[in-house]
């Protein structure tokens, strides 16, 4: 703990500026609790400091990495995580926190998820819920990692559930996006998530190792043959199955390799700087978009009269279109 | 022309509602116009119409059929249609219109189109305009289906063009979903579109005749070994790839069959009504958020403001996150 004193004075948004500029941890914590805070004055707060920092142009890399339960997300982030923090790099782990998910009871916390990661004094980790739709993602993930970068963080790691839309949603804030998977049955292929293979610049073929071994080599072949036949997310850049083990740290550094490879040809290409922009655009038009949607939706007399709109449509009393604009009426006349 | 002086004085609901039920080409024709038409006048009587008509419990099924330009879509629903209206059925066609599209300056119509079924008394053709990001699809489709269902119409054809998000908008209104493709050169399974395989219930190998036949079934296989690999939008249901000629109308029969054995199925299953509830409910959703995001662009003040802050986006000067909430404000304290 940087300064203890902290916690016991009203931070003021200079002191948050110098603190994460000067890479203390406990001030980058209490400025993503400040960002992620629903409170109107810590968010006017929050803005404030992200504006100033948004003008410190830091290198970084962002990484998104997902899977489904069970492909060993945490042992991964753990291991590569710490294999880039000894060579150097500050990386910083956005985390689902699967012990606030309340349905599932799970005990472990993100310290014991990533032990020895939570312990390198390069690592920054930042759990989030588990719970809701976005699978880990929430909507402030994309002003926590402005602030990470800022800290002098240089490699985010995303992680996400494949859950709901969270994957689509996490592609749209990273550089680079990377699938974890594991071998199963024989037909194992067949329970990949709709449209889940279209997102990754690279699939990881996890725990192979052991008597595993073998069958992760036939299902990184499957998974190559099979990515033929998909459109690449980035333009020139052709995504491959690789193998990669947590336990023996095989494979590891030749993904690190790729992640370099990427990034350079991205650079060189003018893609990488060309998707952050865009990425801000649609950030925005998202943020939009979500934000009059939530007005609408939490608005009183639209809380009160959508249900029985729903009833007459399924009914067929009532039509589609004339319900949505009654509705939207209702809302406009009495927004503020 | 069933009675040319329709067109000669102010209709009324009733007007439009007595010529639905009788199958009135003509007042089907007029009823979809004032549907499609903007004019708040004309909106409201459509809504009258439709809500009306909506009490009609008719049975009928719902076809969407893409493919990108040059798969032969109009030839197909030509002799697939004919077919159709042969066996007795009435068939409508929501079809795009290629002459209408200004910048491909087609001058073909859908009367030439699909010349034979234009002509068959069964068959109704109603022509989109093939231009914007809908490919020939618009946000009134799901009422002229409607419409089309009341004067009669038993199976609905809604065609589109692979553009956009046309095929998403398409899967959401029918019952069922029929990819068009044709062979071409080796690896052309590549060039497939991002996402399009997990949609249809159905892949018709299309211009499978003379010496295109061998490699319409090498395809065929090719899309069958695909398809094992993406989860069914259909619960319980395989979706198969099929070979077809329109020329010889080989193969035509079988695709009638296998939509007949899926209509079972989902009645049986219940998946048929349940889809449709919750297309309705979607529709709604939809709508609401569309009108909502219209009114906002469309606001002069955001319009004059946005590129100011898209701007100060992309140059650091601002975060999102604040952007976005000014920029609604800016709509909603003005809204009206």
């Amino acid at each position: 703990m940087e300064d203890y004193r902290l916690k016991n004075r009203d931070l003021e948004v200079e002191d948050f500026i110098e603190g994460i500029l000067n890479g203390n941890r406990v001030m980058l914590a209490k400025a993503i609790t400040l960002v992620e805070s629903n409170n109107s004055k810590h968010f006017l707060k929050a803005q404030k400091i992200i504006e100033i920092l948004l003008s410190q142009k830091k290198e970084s890399i962002r990484i998104g990495i997902t899977g489904i339960p069970g492909v060993g997300k945490s042992t991964f982030i753990d291991t590569f995580g710490c294999f880039l923090c000894n060579m150097g790099y500050r990386v910083a782990v956005l985390a689902i926190d699967p012990s606030s998910q309340v349905s599932k009871g799970s005990i472990m916390g993100d310290k014991t998820r990533m032990e020895r990661l939570a312990k390198h004094p390069n690592s920054f980790i930042r759990p989030s819920p588990s719970g809701g739709n976005l699978g880990g993602v929430n909507r402030k993930t994309r002003e926590t990692i402005i602030l990470c970068e800022a800290a002098g963080y240089d490699v985010i790691l995303v992680e996400t559930m494949g859950v709901g839309q969270a994957e689509y949603v996490v592609r749209e804030m990273v550089d680079f996006f990377l699938l974890l998977v594991i071998t199963g049955a024989g037909d194992d292929l067949q329970r990949i998530k709709r449209g889940i293979m279209e997102l990754p610049d690279l699939i990881v073929v996890h725990k192979a190792d052991g008597e595993n071994l073998e069958k992760a080599i036939m299902t990184m072949h499957e998974y190559n043959q099979m990515l033929r036949y998909i459109t690449p997310y980035t333009l020139g850049w052709t995504p491959q199955a690789v193998n990669a083990s947590s336990i023996n740290e095989a494979g590891i550094d030749e993904i690190w390799t790729i992640i370099n490879k990427f990034e350079r040809y991205t650079k060189e290409s003018n893609i990488f700087d060309k998707r952050r922009d865009e990425q801000k655009w649609n950030w925005l038009h998202d943020l939009i978009k979500q934000e009059l949607s939530d007005r609408f939706y939490q608005h009183p007399q639209v809380k009160q009269q959508l249900e029985i709109y729903e009833e007459n449509i399924i009914k067929g009393k009532k039509s589609v279109s004339a319900s949505a604009l009654e509705l939207i009426n209702l809302f406009l006349f009495d927004a503020k």
